[in-house]
């Protein structure tokens, strides 16, 4: 027999599917990335009503869709009324969004260009509208950003009347207790089978976890760390050090820091905004763990303040090199606590 | 507040962990494939058992680990007593491998070496025992069993009295009903967002899917296709037709074929097996999953009898083209069915 209480085997007891919803995304699958975007609810649908809502912004505009995968964001743009949507990827999943725009008989509003934007060539000298679903885990790991910045400056209309979909994005720090886990991913490599396998430690420590983390298990008050106005925003404001501080909601231990981001249409007739945070929905960027080396002890009413430090690798400016410094604000000598710790995301 | 009641929000009521164990290996995770390895406990310790209950076997002995990783079974074989082990791997992880066997004191007995297993060269001119772990999704996706043959064939002893660890692997078949999620996984591709998304479609049908199947929805009894003897098969084995029959044990439809195998350390004092079916533990293996175009409706008794072919990618070989052939053996005209579908896993 199954065993069908394990965490892993058997169906979903909350679904009754044959296989597990929840280990759907590990499958192999070839268009599995695109999948578990379209499927993103959160996402897809924050996209979809900030465009179908605006269709008075929409008509008869020139759109420019960055990244734009099987090219939902374009048939969005074109059924808001969009004179001409131009899709640019460097993925040969524009073969595959080709034919299903063509499918849907939008192959006259919809141009679909292959390459990078920095080298193709676009039917039109500026754009109106600029729309991408750029972001990465805790926002700029392997992020679009930097290409959606270029094509700002490059592509968007000149006369301060062009418009970005979505225009802000904020990331935010939280404490979390988290102690059965980091014991199960940090702890594990302690004892491997009888083994020691301390050196995969140091590396599972310095490695952001990205992960669902419960709301149950946040100890601190939330704290926006980073807006990024799209308009104004330059890839030199994507390295950074910037202060935060964490309230303390409840007496507990905190064995990591964690991140997530919200994300605006201001332009929006009635702002649409989601967040990909632990006190929301699920969505397919889940959350950013950083488990620090020390646990932190804490009170209510005391905080946790320090420092997020973020900038792409010298190296591999794909990479993120990540630091925290931290300290806690108490007036317990006993309690006090201070570190720095670095992490890449690579 | 957190949906707690979402598939995917939320913690893991069944762990009560903060993070959702079941999408844990989703994460972004440098070593999340060896952690992911190593903590499929029927893979393991399975291994484990192999060699620490058979040091009569190991004692002394020369033994070859093909595709070390982190050196987990040329550990497990110092411990049962060999003389010397050598670790062979392509990957990077090999830097990490000789940090946890200095470690665990072990650098003297075990010699470790980064490159493709055809072109190192290793301290001794041949081998008495080959261990490997190089089963790969559909036992042959991927898998690094051309490595092991090759080096079977290069330097395992001659004189008939080397081993190989495991040594038998057995491919099985069944068929599942699988109507919601087969909805879920090729119908969603239907309607998009309102959108016609068929190319999709498409694809997704030609693709088997890996992810774990409920014991509950296999309707037929399993059916062995292929078994492979180690010590004797070849690389051209590798390509092959065969006839498979699942008798129907209960009236239902089928809307999959699924492949697992087993796998068996036929050379220990009691013989070592493992299942990556439906009826027995997780494994990160998990299953198969073919959806046919056609759902067939079979009653107890009957059966679907059909072929199942399979062969490497003529331009890529590490890509398999598989190819399943079936009819339901009905005396019921209305129900007789039979088709042909081609997959591609790439």
């Amino acid at each position: 027999m199954a065993d069908t209480t394990s965490t892993n085997g058997g169906g979903d007891p909350m679904t009754g599917l044959a296989h597990s919803e929840a280990h759907y995304f590990n499958s192999y699958n070839h268009h599995g990335i695109h999948e578990e975007m379209l499927k993103d609810e959160v996402r897809t649908k924050s996209y979809r009503d900030a465009i179908y809502n605006n269709r008075h912004i929409f008509k008869d505009k020139v759109v420019l869709d960055v990244g734009c995968g099987t090219s939902i964001l374009s048939m969005f743009a074109v059924k808001a009324g969009a004179k001409h949507v131009i899709g640019v990827d460097m993925s040969t999943i524009i073969v595959k969004a080709k034919e299903i725009v063509a499918a849907n008989g939008m192959s006259d509003k919809i141009t679909l260009l292959q390459g990078k934007m920095e080298e193709v060539t676009l039917p039109f000298p500026e754009v109106d509208i600029i729309i991408s679903e750029w972001m990465g885990y805790f926002l700029l790991y392997e992020s679009m950003l930097d290409t959606v910045l270029w094509a700002r400056d490059r592509y968007l209309r000149k006369d301060g009347q062009g418009l970005i979909f979505p225009d802000k994005a904020t990331i935010f720090m939280a404490g979390i207790e988290d102690g059965e886990y980091k014991d199960e991913k940090i702890g594990f490599w302690d004892n491997v089978y009888g083994f020691d396998y301390t050196p995969l430690k140091r590396t599972a420590l310095t490695e952001p976890l990205v992960d669902t983390v419960d709301l149950k298990a946040v100890v601190t008050d939330p704290c926006a760390v980073l807006t990024l106005d799209l308009y104004t925003v330059t890839t030199a404001d994507l390295a950074f050090s910037l202060p935060f501080n964490l309230p303390i909601r409840r007496t507990d231990y905190i064995h990591a820091l964690i991140a997530w981001f919200d994300i605006e249409f201001s332009a929006c007739h009635k702002p649409v905004r989601f967040s990909t945070g632990p006190h929301t929905r699920y969505t397919h960027w889940k959350q950013t763990v950083f488990y620090l080396a020390d646990v932190l002890t804490v009170e209510a009413g005391e905080s946790v303040s320090g420092q997020l430090g973020c900038r792409p690798n010298s190296g591999n400016r794909r990479d993120l090199d990540i630091k925290i410094d931290y300290r806690t604000e108490t007036g317990d000598v006993h309690r006090k606590a201070e570190g720095h710790c670095e992490y890449k995301m690579c």
